[in-house]
């Protein structure tokens, strides 16, 4: 079981790809950003965004797209967009046929850290000693989007009760 | 030189054709709703209105996609599903190689009616009348819609200066 998890956003779209050996143990396949420059016009950047995203699931082929929630303790601008991306990012999914899951930001760190609170340094830490990295993966995006697809490995269990075709609202 | 005005919602997308025969003068080509099912996955639904708004662009063959923005006195929440919507639609006009120009509802709103703060029934009202339409479109969606594509009409001869490729940020 393949599962690539996002943390989108205009300017770095982090992903990472984790392979699920068993319910505690996971393989990192892949990880990195997909990165728009901010004088780049924005329907140009969506089109890079959803690109790079549609390149990326036919390289990693994951079964799961877990795609981060923005924390809601953010302005509207910034949810606007924000939302802007991950709306090209879960189509690039739904184009892929791939089943899709999403997760709040504490939602993410109770699966990692066991606190919905931890810091962004405690994500870091975890990422990288549950997947037995040598350093936290930089920026803070790809380690996100790490402990995104983590969290969904967790979790899947919840999922295989049939709930998979209601993913997301 | 068509313009096709687009007001972007999960549940609703509202979109309106116009064709500027002078600096004063329109022509309605077309006018609806891309609507989806609350039942039906966001991924599905983003995908509906991606398609949808692909397949509206061949019809029509605009020369400018005008989106609305999203009013700023709105919640987090709100912004990001708008959000979500709205960057597949761009997605659209930038996969069909449409310029995209980008309006708030405050410009729309003075544009038309030259009022800023106008209310609904008068936006509705003046697009109504300056299409030379026999009733209000409904539902509000797709009056905005329309409303913003006169917007971008009568805003053209900014646009025209050369800074039609920095149309949004």
């Amino acid at each position: 079981m393949i599962i690539m998890g996002v943390d989108p956003g205009t300017a770095i779209t982090g992903y990472g790809v984790v392979r699920r050996e068993s319910a505690t143990k996971f393989t990192v396949l892949g990880y990195g950003a997909i990165t728009t420059p901010p004088d780049l016009r924005m329907d140009q950047r969506l089109k890079v965004i959803y690109g790079e995203m549609r390149r990326l699931i036919d390289e990693f082929q994951p079964h799961w797209l877990a795609v981060e929630q923005l924390f809601f303790n953010t302005n509207v601008t910034t949810a606007l967009t924000v939302g802007q991306a991950r709306g090209v990012v879960i189509l690039a999914g739904a184009h892929s046929s791939v089943d899709i899951a999403e997760y709040t930001p504490l939602q993410v760190k109770q699966a990692v850290t066991g606190q919905g609170r931890a810091s962004k340094e405690q994500v870091g830490y975890m990422v990288r000693v549950l997947l037995g990295l040598k350093e936290v993966p930089r920026p803070d995006d790809v380690a996100d989007a790490l402990a995104v697809s983590l969290c969904h490995g967790y979790n899947l269990r919840k999922w295989s009760d049939g709930h998979d075709r209601n993913a997301i609202g």
